[in-house]
Parts: structure tokens; C-alpha cells; sequence
């Protein structure tokens, strides 16, 4: 079983540990991107998966690219060309000090990709399932089209369609985004988002929701996820839910709504190690189950137990098999020695 | 407004993360003092700020000089002499497992620093207020009289005096401290304090308070607060409240007494990242909100806010910007990522 | 007075923080195996300590031997031959992944040991205490003889015998370690084990008990350390019980059999930094208590503190002083900054 | 004494040592640029020193400028506004393997400076030299006026004006350089070229050299000297000339053509710590002699040996202070430890 | 273009820059072995390449063949199975103090391979080139057999067959290679050797060499491969003359024999940064020649250019692009920044 | 056969590499000290050794201890008392660059011993060589007298005693130095000194030298040994020559006086890793050559090569076994791979 995803990669660079940036002389790196995490994330689990993005020659795309290889990720069909490559400084919090980004990606390779970069027919040839965010259509004036271009060469192949809605106010305004988003929504098969993307991207609010304050409501986003589901008829919706006590330790449970049901997981208390990259590994966890054909239930507890997980992982990729996955899932979150 | 500190700057010698002293072939430095930590912090806050010491001549005493210039603190009156800079060393502590200081800071050059060494006058030409401690008074015979001459300049000049009474075990006797701070007392406007150092420095008892076990009673505090207004005159007080859970959990706490009436704060709950530098947060937040006039709530909310960040920030200097402390004042302390 | 103990010291690589293996590219080294672990941390508190094993002739077991010598354990018994030093992998877990441990320790010097190689006459001739464990005991086909001449060795020379049971699951199955250690069990004075080795090594289980799920009876453990009192006459029984509430937080506490009654410590609250060598410091801290003459529930609540704070600190030695161990049992586990 | 500098800093990333980017996963942080390290150089050897550019508003622009004060160099006149702060990423060659510089300096915040940005009146009330570089003019379509107008207001203010051609091909070509940097040389007093700038930059090359082959003629460059000096009128042209014996060994010596004489300095062998900044501190050497009213002999001695330190410290900033430059030009060049 | 390499892949474990054992606690690893190296560095030229070897199930073997994959090698022929990968530990010689390399290679999974593990029919459908080294054929009782079967299916399917003689004294006496050696050299179309590798190996002497004192005769040199080609009637032979004159500086050049003629290169003096690995880029170089049919006089050179930048490099692979070798070739040595 | 060594050890706080003071945030440590370090090398080269010295009751010196044990150096004569260890900031030089050295050693523990402190009969109870510096003589008003009673007591074991003159200008004047250690130098049978201390500490010069300029004679050497020896009857007078061509290269060599007879050594060109500890190694050297009655020309070239090897070695230990400097004193200074 294949899966695609299409995006951005960019280096992240972050002080060690918990030093804010005026007390660092070195960076450590990595390549991240929404769809570069979960690509590499489900090649973990042991599937078949591609990315596909446009990057510059240069070294530093080489290595981003390198590292996606290193994990078994195909970027065959990367194009090159363009100027740079996206990076992002991420300074990360700790207790009442919240974590920090500052994006320089703008005028990257992506942003400046056209539909004719991509021969989609080719990249599905052998494809099952195929995935973007709600971060990539805001890269670029011709995005939108390019992933609305994969969305129909992809029903045309027979791969099922999933989106993370992932709204970042950074790269648009909700009106921007509800303007070119749901234009792409009727291709969507499975819908993915967190506590505030469905009202920023969508225009559905659930209701009784403060998230600065911690406030959750699962009622009010079951209420989201019929009211997205009718109106955009998907096969199904998750929603990830984060109880944010501090920048320290998190809550994080989600809900899966299908076929009618609103199916709920466990929630976890996590002691954060990286938070960044839980999302993903949310989405990622829940095509593993769909293609995998897990039912309702298990597919949720699986896609918010490896979410878990990653979030004990340093860096955005959740390098979690899928056995560690189960393990957590039968109830071990002890955290004994595996000798 | 300008704000002028006078003390000690020191190396600061650490091991990585939680490793003790004979794991470790590097330490981390940094340069650290009381009265030096809070010009950092007042700078960082936008304020004009200078600190005065007298430092040797030679490359360390240089590179903490620069430390101060990088984050914009004024240096221009240090006094250059002497044979050594002070240092510490420090290993951090864990859950049960306390912190432990190492101090080597006898015979420095700011230990031997004499009365004409300072020109007040050319110091405080344009400053608004001014503060020492009750750390730097004992370093050496004689400077209790410069701290006197310091203060009676800044009163000549209209300069607000405030003094944090910082009780160190290591450096003299409560007898000591007591003999030679109560001098100094009339001076001041402005006292902060911890739960401790106002009956070893000036011999008033919280009743009903044992520190180690975690025992703190702010009824107790307010009435400290008060019979130190009484017999002093100041016209306030700032007490630090601190319950130590573990060393990597700490509540944190203050209570501000002014104008007859005592203010609480919220308490925080924190997870340590370095608590080191904590009380001398707390000593700028109250001296800017003072200076910035905000009410005595507000005053005491802005300095327990602002210290409850410091302690999520490793080292000494609380790098954290007015517009972060307003955002935990105003209730997110959620740490979710600010993109 | 004088400890020895006999078995094998590794080579433990380890990455930085939480990273997991194919995040790194430097494994930080120590020397590690449970006695060697305890002949540190009891020459740390002040007590002589010899450790016995065989190692190869080559720079890195002169860098595991002369670490010994660091803390001050005698090393003049060792015998050097054979080809390898062992070496395991230690991946650390954080939140709900648990850490994972991979082992090479086949084909090592101590597995080919021969009962020839130790002249226990000579050893013991100015001892008071001999220790082994249940790792020790598989690692090669002699190492059970050796021991068992050992422990006959210490009996005729008044020294006393305590066992850690430590079963394994990587090293040997249950059938194989009862055997084995079953007809060692008369030689034994005090025996050590945790939740799970009574019932894996001796065929003793504490009923109603789930450890993965962090079930623990201490009822049940006492009930446990009655029979084997009974079955095999030891002098004392000691018990360590983890509550694994994550791989970053766990409960800890112990309890001790001995004259007929059972003793039970407070329980802690521990925030893990490092939570290999719990075990052998808790089994450090009886020895000490006994030697001592440290009365039953002295003994206990000393080895539980001790191995508290072992927890708190990095790597598999305990650099506790006899001191820091009393401040934590007067009750203060603040962990207050030691100036 | 005050010099002032224009240009662009940048955040400039590197890996430790000798690895190539595959190979890391972090990177060495410093910010550098031509003028910027002739501000940081000059700062160090006691002279005041301001630093003008164009910096977005965000924590690594801060950084920047935080780096510049910790030296000393004044940056009150930085304009803030636009998107990014340049960057870089360099590779460190050793023996045959060249260094490896990838830019990623477009779209910055400096490249779309505009006139009206800077107040040159302002900045010049009190200085006495101002410095630009080849590499500052093609940043941006503007800059070229920019320095125009710094130029034509330093000359109203009696300030002197030097520019290092620094010819960069990433940037632009020989045929745009000339167009731009032509109409900017009949402001320049001190003109500063390495072997291929006069030709790149200017059209006027040296007979019989050939770089890459490591082939240099003293006599060729005075040549150069003579002609630029009739061309433009300057009072002064200085030369810097490396002999790449390979990436790990250089030979470095200049010459000075003024007052219709050439002077030529000593040559040393330099093993190189790090090559790049060489011209920045040979330029800063000259302005730093002519400022001090050193002869030419001594001003151009100064200058070489000041840049021949500046190779053997990592980094971009000449940290070599005034009384060092001075014992190797004395001679001692033995490296004996100074204690 | 396919090559196919056969061998052992390792850990190697190094303390940073040129720190002896005893004084680290911590080690770089990477992953390293002769043909492993190899197809690292024809895959960084651009070529496809395979590696085949036999690993274990666990996490550290998966870093191996990670490695492998982020370079671009094909790993998906490995056998996994056994209990070890191989390790060995090294450390950094400088001036007169040579390198030093402890080897725990024994008990491996490669050493344990059987004849059936591999099926070389599957492995060289699409192959050109097929390599093996001396190395690996002393790793276990069967790896001899592996080889010839290896050896003789490639000449079925027309896959050139070379071997680097690659003497170890550590794994075996001279009888005992050239036992088992000699018999294979039949199958071998291109033989590589260094210095004394022809020698221990095959029993053909250079006169008049003695590789401690640095003595080096390429006249000797060519005789012995003419002898060679004339025993075994290679279609080349390839042969590496370092000359050692510390262990910060060597001298590097080669010499290549076939169809009659002896070619030799240029003779580079390097700046060591890393030594391991030469060789086998010497190799890969030859191979590159050979398949891209550069001529020998150019295919020599390369190769030796080729090694020559390895030596510049950290660790064992050789990251140089056909570009940077042809640089090289060109006479550009001097290490010029590459902007 | 056992040394002992009576003098200070330090912290030595060093930046990585060959970054400068400023450029840092962490200090390598180690412990060092002239004497120390030639226990330790001793040591290593299987001598038994005892270092004697006063250090203060506090963790850093507890580490200094470890240390010296970790290599198997005796500490238990220590006197423990005093408030502070002493310490160095050394800045590494490279190329022009010199190594700069900033002392923080007054008012240390051993600067405030007294005579009654040690206990000379108890030491040399079983000791056969004594030695001591003339850096340890300057620390404190009382130790010549110390040495003194150490010497005598020597003389009365029949221990010999060495002296390196070890001149340091930071610490005494050449009057200063020749009033207190001339009435020392009747007690001394080896006397060891580099080029300028024989001027500086006893008054003889050799004829035309000038060390910074890198001119030594030889023969002026053998005039001052023959000197020395006249004046106080030495039986071996040990000489360093150190041509300093830049910091990052030195050439090495010595010269030995003994029997009316004066011997040479080859002359070694080091590219340096580490030069302190050089004079302290070639100490070493000599004393175990006589004591393991070398003769003449093997003692010198023994003591040479060792302290050849110690400058490819970090830090200040000569961390070189015997057989490493017997294979170099062969003529392999080649630096192969020791495999």
C-alpha cells in the first residue's frame, strides 16, 4: 500500500534543550513539513510512501532529501528548481513560557511551483492514498490549483483523498483560507483538524470553546464533525484535541466521526518531549488504520496512540512502529525498561 | 527611565543538564549576580539600565562585561582593578535530589572595592532608581559604607533606592547582616524579600513557617510585611513565596504590601527549568511596574508573572519581553506554540 | 569494612536526552552492571569496596577499570583475558515510551569465566560482605559453580552473602534461573528483588499484583517475602515496589522482612532523570544499613532514599553521600538550592 | 575616533570542524558581513565604531544586533522592516577540499532598503571614516543610490570614504559591477582589492597571474595600484595577496600604493583556522593605521599582520587586539604561550 | 549503472578530534566498512549501487542500513538474522602518535553467513560490477565459499569482478590468506592492493620497500603488478602509495598496470582530517574509471583524486562528487572558497 | 619502584578548539599541575606513584582526587583544608596566534600550607625518587621551607630528589626565584630545565639564544649544564629545546648532561595538538629511564620521545604507554593505523 503526500520541506533550526534564542551559538537541524512527517511516519510503520514537493539544487535540499531516503521515503518525483528552501527558527518553551516559531518561507521552491511541475497520472500510478494540508495551498499563488489538479487525477487513479486542515494565521487570513479551501473539500475523503482549523478553515465553530484556556468541549466538536460531514459529504472526520496545562504536559485525546458515529478515544496526559509534529502523526495514524481497514474505534485509538507517542519523540517525525503503537494501545503506558 | 544596579558579577560554572560534578569534562558558563541579573532583565524590557562593579583586568572579567553590552546594559562605570573575578559552581538538582553551590568568590576584585572608587553623583546624573543587596554588603569590610554613600547620593538625586534583602548563609551570620543592614534600612524605599531573609537580615518572624517542609503561610507574611513598613518606613514591601515541591517542581507565589493593604498573586505551578534568578525577576517587575505606574495589583501581578517565567529560562538573566509577561498576566499559560 | 562484589561491568551507549537511535550520531558512554554499580555507590558513602570480574586485555576495559578506580573501588582481583567487554544499547524513554534496552553481551570475558580464575581466599581475606546477582549468575555455564564457590569461600571466612535475584528475561527463562539459583538460595543472608523476580527466579508470587498496570500489593509482597524466609532461612527479605505511572514519572518504595515482622518505607514521587541502577542502590543502601547496624526500619528507609535519589541522577552509579541520604530521610525532598 | 560601516549581516551556518552538510545535524551560528566585521574588528581595537543596515523585526534580526553591542559597535541607526535576515551556510574545507558557500541572502530586509531609510546627516555628526563593500551594492536595485548618498554626505561631513571592491560572482557580473561601482569611485579615498576584484570590479587587471594556480606578481599589483590610483584619484589603494597552498596552509601579504610609492608588507604562512573575514581585517588594519596617523610602511605591516591573526580564530570577527597585532609584528610569530 | 559490493558493515565508535580512550565519555558513531564505503561513494557519484550483507534484527543494524539508504544504496538484498553487528572503536592519531583500532568483530551475523543466505542470480539481474575485498572473506568459515560463489555467478551474468586484497593482520596470517586468496584471484577482472597488501596476501614482494620508514619505490611497485597481471591475468591492477610522513600529514599517489603499461598519478601531500576509508575510495574511483571508460592514464588519476578529497573528510565514506574530483584533477588544490 | 610528587593541581577551564575567551558559553575541565601530571604519566607507564598535596574539602577538589586515582595516582597523604582549589583559563593558540594563559591561584589551599601539614617520614616510606618545581615553591610564603624538610627527609630514605625549574614570571622575579631556590639546589640529583629557566632561576645563561626569535644552540646548553653541574654537584642535568616555528608547529628536542658527558637527541617536528605538559612529560621520561637504568643516550631518547607523543595528546597528562614511546624512539613516527 502506497501513500502520497504533497508539500513543503523546510529546515528547522532550534536551540538544545530549552535555551531561548539570544543564548545559542548552534542550531540543531532537521527537515520537517506536514506531509514530509507523515510520509516518513507511515514508511515507519512499514508502508510504501512518496513525497512530492519541488526543492532548489543545492546541498541543503540534498540533505533534506537524503533524510527522507534515510527512512525509506521515495522522492522520485521531486522537482527542482527555485531559489531556496523554507526554514523556520523553533524555540521551545517549557512550563508558562510558550514555544516559538519564526517562519523565513517565503520565496521558497514551492512557493513558486506550476501545475505543470507535477505529471500527477505518473505519481499515482501505484498510489492507494493521497495527502495535503491546509499549510500547503497558502505557499504559493498557483498551489491551490496543483493540489486541486492531484485531487482529480486522483479520484481518476481510485486513491482515496485525505486533508488536514491545519490553519496557520501566519500564511492567510480565515477568509483566504475558506475562499480557496472549500472549493477542494468535495474531493476530500477523509477530513482532519484540530480544536480551531474547522471554524478558521471552514467557517464551523464548535461551540463553548476557549483553547487559550484550556477549554475542550468533545460535544461541541462532535457537532463539528456532522456539520462538516453534511455539508461536504466526507467518509469521515478526526478531530485531535489538546488540553495544553502547560508548555510542559499536555492533554491529547481525539474523536472520529463515521458513518453517522462519533467514536471517542482515551485520553492521554503527556509529558512533552516535542509537541510539534502531533498532528501529523494523528493524520498518519488514521490512514494506517483506514487502509488497514482497522475498524471506527481501533483506527482512532491507534491514530491518537501513535500521536501520543510522537510527542515523546524528539523532532517532528514519529519514528513509533507500529507495534510500539499497540503496545501503548494495550494499556502500557508504564514506561518499564524493554529489555 | 534608568535604572542603576550595584554588586557582583560572577562566573557561573555548571554541568549539562542534571549530571554532578565528578560525571562532568565541560561546564557551561555564564556570568551571574544579583543586581546584574536584574539590569539584564530591565533591559530586555525595554528600560535603560547600568551596572556598576569593579571587575580585574583580564579576558573573563572582559567577556562578562560584553555579556552585559549584548543585552544593552551599560557598563561604563565599572571600575577596572583587583586580581580575580568571583565564580560558583553549580550542579542542578532533580525531583528529591537538591541543587548544590560551590561558591569561590573571597578575595575578588569587587570584595576589596573602596568608598572612591565610585562617583555616585556622575552615576546617578540621569537615573531614576537605584538598588543593591543584602548579597553584596557582605563581600567586603567596606561595602557597607559604599552601599550607605550610594544610598544618600541617590537620595541628593531624587533616585528611588530599593534593596532585596537576599540572606546567603555562606557569606555571614543573621548577627552580622543584622548589624550592618539595619543602617541601611532608612534609605530604602522599595524592600523585597523571600520567606526567609527577613529574620535572618532584620529579625522579623513569620510565625508559623517552616521552609524545608513546604509549610508557608501568607497571613504570616502579611503581617511580616507590615511590621517592617512599621519600623522602617518603606513605602513597600515585596515578599517571594516559594513551595518547593521538588527540585523540579516548584509553586511560586508574592505578595506585595503597600499603602496599608497587602496584595496576593495568583500562584503558579512550574516546572524548573532554572530557578536560579527567580527572586531577582520578581525585584524587576516590581521596579518596573513602579516606574511604569501601574497599580499595586498589577505591579505585583507583572512581577510574579515575570519571575514565574524566568524560572522556565536557563541561567540567571530572565529573558523574557513585557508583551510575554501581559500575555501569562492575562491567563495563557498554556505554552501552546506562538507561530 | 570491606564489600566485594562479583560480576560483570559493561560498556552502556546511550544517546543524548530522548533521542532515539536513528536520531544520533554520538552514543554517550559509562561503565556499568549491577555490582559494579553498588561497589561505587557504597565506596562513594564512604565504605571499602573491591569488584571482581574478568576483562578483556585491551583500552576500553582499562576505561570501564579505571572508572572503578575513579570512585575508589579496588580492582587488583580482576582477571584480564578473553576477547570482549559486553555492551548494551540504552535508548531513554519519556512519557508513555518506554525506554528500550539492546544487549550484546554474548561471547564477553566474564561469560568464559573459569572457577580457576578466583582465588576467593585471597579475596575475602579482609571482606565483611559478599554480593552477586541473578544477571551474573547466566552469563556463562561456570559463572553459576563460580558463584556458588564464592559464596562457600565467604562462609568460611564470616563474611555475609546477599543475592540481587534481577532476573532477565533476555538472559535466561524461569525453569533455567530456578534451577540455578534455587540450590545458591542456602548460602544467601539477605536477599533483594522487585516486583517480579520472586516469582521469575524462585517460583514465589505476590498475589493480586499487575505490574505493567502498575498494580502493586504490598500485602501480597510481604506475604512473598514470608515464604522465602521460610523456604530458604535468609536473615532479611528486602523488596523495592515501582509504580510506573510513566517512563518520566514513577513511585517508589520498599519494604523489608526481617525477624519475623515487615517493615515498609514512605513512598516516592520520583520525576525521573535516570532510572537504570535503582535496584542495585536500594540493595547498596541495606548492605550499608546492615553493616552499620542501622536498625530494621533505619536500613530500609535508608535504601529506599538512597536508590530515590539515584533516580535523580544520570548513569547507572548512585553519587550519593551518606549525608545527602539522611537530608532526604529528616524529610527534606524540596530540593532547596545547597549554598 | 568613529567609524561607521553600511552593509548587510547575516546568520551564517556552519557545521563543526571539517564535516560536510550531509554529515550534521547541527549547525555553528555567528552573524557576519563584510562591513559588520570591520565594525566588530575595529570595536576591539578600542575604537567607537557604529554599524548601518536593514534588519527585519524578529528574535534572530535581534540576535544580529545583539552580537554587534556584546563588541561594542553602536546600532542605533539599524532601520527595522522586511521579511528575513540574510543567510548562509558554509563548509569548511580542509587540505585539497575547498570551502562551500551556499547563499541565501535574497529577498532581504536590506535588499529592499530604500534612501529614505537612512538619515546619513544624522549618522555622520560624529564620525570619522565610513566604510562600504562591492558585495553591499548588487544586495539590492537601491543600494547603489543609497551609498550614493552616503557617499556624497560623508564628503559634506569631512569623512573619509573607503570601499573594498569584494567582488562576488553569485551577485552580479563584471559588466553590471562596473556599471555600478564606476560613478561610486571618484568618492573613495582608500580603495582595498584582493587579486581579482581591480578586474572584476573595475576592468584593470593584473598582467601574469593566475589565482586558482596559487601564481602571484607583486609586480603586477602595483601596476593595478598605479592604475586605479590615476583613474579615480585615490589616496591610497591597498592590495591583499593568498597564496592557496590548499585549504588548510595560506600565504597572506599585502601591499599599500600611496604618495606615488608601493610598499610591500612581510608574507606569512598561516595555518588556517578559519580564512574567511581575512579581507575584512586587512581593510580594518589600513583605516585603523590611517586613522592613527601611522606611516604607510607601518599602516600596511599592521594590516596584514592584524588580517594574519584574524585567520587563526574562528569565525568572522578579527578579535585581535591592538598590543597583539603589534608583538607579531615585532616578530613574534612563535606561538610561546602567554601566561 | 549498477555496482554490487559484499562485506561487513560496522560500528564505529571514535572520540571527538584527538582525544585518547581513557579521557571521553562520549563517542561519534557512524557506520563503516570497505565495500559498504564503497558503494556509498559510487552512489554519491551518481551511480546505483547495492550492498549485500548479513545483519541482525535490531534497531542498530536498522541505523546501518538507514545510513545506507540516505546515501542511496540498496540494501533490500541484506539477510537478517545472527546476533551482532560488528563494532570497533577508534581512536585518532596525531603527529607521531599513530591511530589506534580495537576490533569486536567476532560472533557477528556476517560471520556466520551460509552459502545459501544469498542468491546471486536475484542480486546481479541488472549488475555491471561486482567487488569484494580481503577483508571480508577472513570474517567467517563460509565467507571464502560466499565469495567464489558470488564470483562465479557474476561472470554468468557478465558483472566485472574486482577485489581489493585488503590484508588485516588481526584476522589472519599470510598462510592463511593466501590459502584461501589465491584461489579466487582468477574470477578477479581489476585487483586493487596498497603497499603491503600484495605481499601478505599473494606473496609477490616490492623490493626495496619498507613502509615504516616511509620508503615507497613505484619501480618495485610496477614490478610486483606486472608479476601480478602475469600470475593471474588481471585485466588491471591498482595500487595506493601512502607515504606516511606523520600521522597529521601524508603523502598519496597511485599507480595502475594494465594491458602492459604502467600509468602513474600525481603525487598529492594531504592535510589528513581522517585516513580510514582511502583506500576504498581509490578503489571506487578505478571502478568509476573503468565503467565510464575513461581512459587509464584518467581513470587513475581519478581514482587518486578521489581518495585524495576522502582523506579531507570525516569518517569512512567518501562524500565527493565526480565534479569535485575532476576540480581536483584539474590542478585546482588550493582550496579557494567555493562561493 | 614509586614516585612521589609534592606541588598544586588546578582547574583547567579551556574553550574547545581554538576559539577565543569571548566566543564561548562552555569550558573544557580538567585538573593539572606539573608534578600531578608527572604522577600520572608515570603512572600510566606502570610506575607506582603518590601525589601530595593540600586541596580544599569541597566537591571540585574531590574531583581533582578522582582524577588522579582514575589513572592510579596515591592521593592519601592530601592534606584537605583551605577555601579554594586553584585555576587557569587557557585559550589555545594556533598558527601566529599565541596560546594566552589567565591565572586564578592566589589565596589556594596549597598556598597556605604549612610544614607540620606533611609528614616526609610517613611518605617516603617506601618511595625511591622525590621531585618537586620551581613553580610549586613560589605559591606560598612557607613552601621552600616545606620542600626543604621534604628534601632532607628524602636524603635520609635514600630517595633521590629532581627539581624542574619550571621559571613562571606571573609567579616571582628572577631574584626572588634565585634567593629561595638556590640554598634547595645542594639536595637535588637531577635537575631538569628548559632553555630560559637556568638564567632565570640559578643565574647561568646560555650564550648566544633568544628564544622568541626560535634561535637555540646546543652548545650554548651543554656550557650551562656543564655549569650547573659544577656549581652543585647534579648528577644529570636534563635539558628541554623547543623551536617554536608557529603555534600550531614546534620542533623538539633535548639534551642530557651526566657523567662530564653530554648527550643529544633527535629533533622531533610536532604538529601540535597540546604543547602543556611537554616540559612535565620529558621529566617523566628521565626519571623512569633512570630508575629503570636506561643508560645515558636510551634515558634522554626515552624521555624525548614520550614527551614527543605527549603534545599529540589533549590536555596536560602524558597519557602514553611504554611500549608507545619505545615504538617511536624505533623510528615510527609514521602514524599508521595501529590495528
Amino acid at each position: 500500500m502506497k501513500f502520497v503526500g504533497f508539500g513543503e520541506i523546510m529546515v528547522r533550526l532550534a536551540p538544545d534543550g530549552y535555551l531561548r534564542f539570544p543564548q545559542v551559538d548552534h542550531f540543531n537541524i532537521n527537515y520537517t513539513g506536514a506531509e514530509a512527517n507523515m510520509c516518513v511516519s507511515l514508511s515507519y510503520m512499514g508502508m510504501d510512501t512518496e513525497f512530492v514537493t519541488r526543492l532548489p539544487e543545492n546541498d541543503i535540499a540534498d540533505c533534506a532529501m537524503r533524510k527522507m531516503a534515510m527512512y525509506g521515503v521515495d522522492t522520485s518525483h521531486v522537482v527542482r528548481g527555485g531559489d531556496r528552501i523554507g526554514l523556520y527558527y523553533l524555540e521551545r518553551g517549557a512550563s508558562q513560557r510558550p514555544s516559538k516559531v519564526i517562519y523565513d518561507r517565503k520565496h521558497t521552491a514551492i512557493s513558486e511551483a506550476r501545475p505543470e511541475d507535477f505529471d500527477w497520472d505518473e505519481i499515482f500510478r501505484d498510489a492507494d492514498w493521497f495527502h495535503f494540508t491546509g499549510i500547503t495551498v497558502p505557499l504559493g499563488p498557483r498551489l491551490g490549483e496543483i493540489c486541486r489538479q492531484a485531487c482529480v487525477a486522483a479520484k481518476e487513479h481510485g486513491v482515496k483523498v485525505s486533508c488536514d486542515l491545519n490553519y496557520r494565521k501566519a500564511l492567510w487570513t480565515p477568509e483566504q483560507a475558506q475562499q480557496v479551501m472549500r472549493p477542494l473539500m468535495p474531493y476530500v475523503d477523509v477530513l482532519i483538524a484540530n480544536e480551531e482549523d474547522a471554524e478558521k478553515v471552514l467557517g464551523v465553530k464548535a461551540p463553548d470553546t476557549d483553547i487559550t484556556a484550556g477549554k475542550l468541549s468533545p460535544e461541541g466538536y462532535e457537532q463539528v464533525a456532522r456539520q462538516l460531514t453534511e455539508a461536504y459529504g466526507f467518509s469521515a472526520v478526526g478531530i485531535t484535541m489538546r488540553g495544553s496545562i502547560s508548555a510542559s504536559v499536555n492533554e491529547w485525546s481525539g474523536l472520529l466521526y463515521t458513518g453517522g458515529k462519533c467514536y471517542r478515544s482515551p485520553k492521554y496526559t503527556i509529558q512533552l518531549v516535542d509537541r510539534v509534529g502531533g498532528g501529523d502523526s494523528f493524520a498518519s495514524g488514521l490512514i494506517y488504520g483506514f487502509l488497514h481497514e482497522f475498524d471506527a474505534q481501533k483506527t482512532l485509538d491507534f491514530a491518537v496512540a501513535a500521536s501520543c507517542l510522537k510527542q515523546s519523540i524528539e523532532y517532528d517525525f514519529n519514528l513509533s512502529t507500529v507495534e510500539e503503537v499497540f503496545r501503548l494501545m494495550g494499556g502500557d503506558g508504564s514506561g518499564r525498561v524493554q529489555r
